[in-house]
């Protein structure tokens, strides 16, 4: 599953030193994607990210599922008069559409049609034929999909930011505000189920401020994660979207008192392809990727040691082996002709959690060594007892790492009383959390000075909101109308 | 699981009669697809079509997966440049590309990119970069994607022909003919592994004719699928490109004898949302939908038959049933409040293979009905004995149905002399089997006689030649070269 076998080396970067050259390293040398086609911010994912997207795909369409949603496939072209219903939506996306104009050659459309950069303006055309009545409530559907983005202006970087990605898409409706609302909150529930527990990945929810919101949205709730560099990036958001969207796109229901009424909409963007180069930008360390036990392509590597006398029956026993725990496992055994010590070197690059050396001195000792990458520990395990071990091991993996980065994420948040403070906590790579004026737009002017002088933004307020303890606004001075946290962001 | 409850009614246009509006009534009321997007030829699929498509898309992955494919994500977009290398394939698909022009308000690109219509051209370009030494041979990857395809000229149809459609395409290189040659063979096999076994449609597979190849193509063998209404539609096709690729684009690797030699190349792809429609097509009837049982949304639907007094007794014997089969099976215990009568009517549109009815009086007697879609059989069956009875007609559920198909597909083919049997067989919804003189360009002055005078086109030789019966071509007298395939085709 390599793509050039002769190139491995290790990374060469340390990720503490520099972790933006450490992470570009990481997706050449493990092989995650390949920055060389030629069109600007468009990459080619490679087998090894691929097979761990899609099964991050699965577990989400699983969830999903469970709570309710039900699959859609839509166009990705959207007309650009849809596009233009909702105001703030258009403001907000226009900018970064890829427009198609023409077909063959050069026969102009009547329309032009948009690349979808989000699906809103696609999908809810449709909602107003589909729901009709308080029977057809909640009306929840999502879509596995890619979006489009021109975003000429930011720097593009794989996986975290690419020009297409790919993700899922959840547009609900309802009958009522207060349904709207829980279904944010279960869209948060939801990050923290995926996101935190099964990719290890540690998250905070926060609503965003007004300036900050998904375009034509009441109100955003934006998870980040904290990465190495000091900045955060968001990672799964959800949106209530109110009536915004149905009353330009028409989205009503006949209620129970017979009276038409518009529903209450929300959607929810968990961006796959991102949450994979966070999870992998986040877990990594300086010998490369480290992945939660469940979405590593091989979970188990076995590499036999050879010598010339002993050659068949360490083979014979890595089979046994190899079959074993094929059953359970997705299991690799390493025959290549190369080195052990380059196979080593490898696996632990690209992230695979066990690897079993067997050579003729432990065929001697009836027992096998098994080399965990996540502690580098290395166990010396009998062959009656590698299916047990590797069990034990990997219901403990995952949870373990993500021990170990929430006890990370924790210390990153530092108080500040005023701006020199802030400058401070993200200068070393902290997190700010303090007293901010307001999240409405009349805190804007605050958070534009923030972005100013320190190149960092205003998140929001955490949604599991803490008592406040800051007196001031770091900015102005002024009250503090809520607690906030300021970080530089990707 | 309904877009619209209050709408359904049953199919009122009998498959024999007209079969073109019977699809239509087909993909509207089973809630398949909603054609009211506002593009023209771009659908949206709905819940009930997306549920099998995405099992569809599981098995083929796997299935490709087991042979020695590895998946790939790759850009959506190619550069009009990549797309000019290879003549032929840029002659063959320019005239329907989607040609992405500008972003934003209106801010021109420096090139033309168009939305793949397929990716060789795409991909080719990273092959030659990732494809380096014998090692690396054979290199098998996939995509799971879509492609767009203008096709002004022709009529779309849900499923069968649309302007966006979800497929798979599988590109490989080898480093002889004879490799090449047998991957071709592979995918023939897994195309009757999937298409034929799994999804109970008959094909048949064709060498295409040099006129009707996929464009820079060798060769290209297509399966072909007859249809009720006597047009065949063609399903997956895979294409022996040669070094017709490697060359413009650079594919070469360092053999063993130290030499740089080109690859040999073969692409596959089976359209999943097109062999969805043709399941969907051929598999109906004029009660609605019927499935393979493997990919039905629900396999299982439970209809309690509610009398006053005994309203509790029947709901909690439902819902043993259901909790008992949910364990192997997709279950539905449909408690709507709509009447017993309506259910089984909609149940038998949407092609769920499998009905339980259960009533006081079965519960009486300690049975439940149970009624099998595809054969309408009714059995009584003990309630100790429900499980059991579902384990065994899953097992010969989709045997039987590909079976009665199969053998339907037999008596289609009529052989002809001469130009006015072949039409008499066109006429009466068969395919001609008749001589023919040439399938290479020496042959397409004939085939384009048939085409214009019977509206029918030469779907090529069969793969697994038959013996020569005939002795002279059908449409200019000359020697027959081939035995041939004539249809009205999609």
């Amino acid at each position: 599953m390599q793509e050039k076998s002769k190139d491995i080396k290790g990374i060469t970067i340390s990720k503490e030193k520099d972790f933006s050259e450490w992470y570009s390293e990481l997706i050449q040398k493990a092989e995650l994607a390949d920055l060389r086609y030629n069109i600007k911010g468009f990459i080619c994912y490679l087998p090894w990210s691929v097979i761990s997207i899609k099964l991050m795909y699965k577990r989400y369409e699983e969830v999903l599922e469970k709570k309710g949603h039900l699959p859609l496939i839509m166009p990705s072209l959207i007309p650009e008069s849809n596009f233009l219903l909702e105001a703030e939506h258009v403001k907000g996306f226009a900018p970064d559409v890829f427009w198609v104009t023409e077909t063959g050659d050069g026969q102009k459309l009547p329309e032009r049609l948009a690349l979808r950069p989000t699906s809103e303006t696609a999908l809810y055309k449709m909602y107003s034929y589909w729901v009709r009545s308080y029977n057809d409530l909640p009306f929840k559907r999502y879509l596995s999909c890619q979006v489009w983005r021109a975003e000429n202006t930011k720097a593009t970087r794989p996986f975290l930011r690419a020009r297409e990605f790919h993700w899922i898409e959840a547009h609900n409706v309802f009958a009522t505000l207060a349904d709207a609302e829980a279904q944010v909150k279960e869209d948060m529930e939801t990050s923290y189920e995926l996101c935190q527990e099964e990719f290890a990945i540690p998250i905070m929810f926060f609503q965003r401020p007004e300036w900050d919101k998904f375009p034509g949205a009441v109100h955003t709730y934006a998870a980040d994660a904290l990465m190495d560099s000091g900045k955060v990036i968001q990672l799964p958001s959800t949106h209530l979207l109110g009536q915004n969207f149905s009353k330009p796109f028409n989205v009503t229901f006949t209620d129970k008192d017979g009276k038409q009424k518009f529903g209450y909409l929300t959607c929810y963007g968990p961006a796959i392809s991102r949450i994979y180069g966070a999870m992998a930008a986040i877990l990594g360390d300086d010998k490369g990727l480290v992945l939660p036990f469940e979405l590593a392509p091989y979970q188990v590597v076995i590499v036999p040691i050879l010598f010339k006398d002993s050659t068949d029956k360490v083979l014979k026993q890595c089979s046994a082996i190899e079959k074993e725990l094929s059953v359970k496992y997705r299991v690799f055994f390493d025959k290549r002709e190369v080195s052990a010590g380059e196979k080593f070197h490898e696996w632990e690059l690209k992230g695979v959690p066990l690897r079993i050396e067997i050579g003729p001195k432990d065929l001697e000792k009836e027992q096998a060594i098994v080399v965990n990458r996540q502690t580098g520990k290395k166990s010396a395990v009998k062959l009656s007892a590698i299916s047990k071990h590797v069990d034990s091991v990997s219901k403990e993996y995952t949870k373990s790492l993500k021990q170990k980065k929430m006890a990370g994420f924790k210390g990153y948040t530092v108080d500040c009383d005023n701006i020199e403070e802030v400058r401070e906590a993200v200068d070393n790579k902290k997190m700010a959390r303090a007293g901010f004026c307001s999240i409405d737009l009349d805190g804007a002017e605050c958070a534009a000075e923030i972005e100013k002088s320190l190149g960092a933004s205003v998140r929001g307020k955490l949604v599991d909101e803490e008592k406040h303890k800051f007196k001031k606004c770091c900015v102005c001075g002024k009250p503090a109308g809520e607690t906030v946290y300021i970080a530089k962001s990707y």
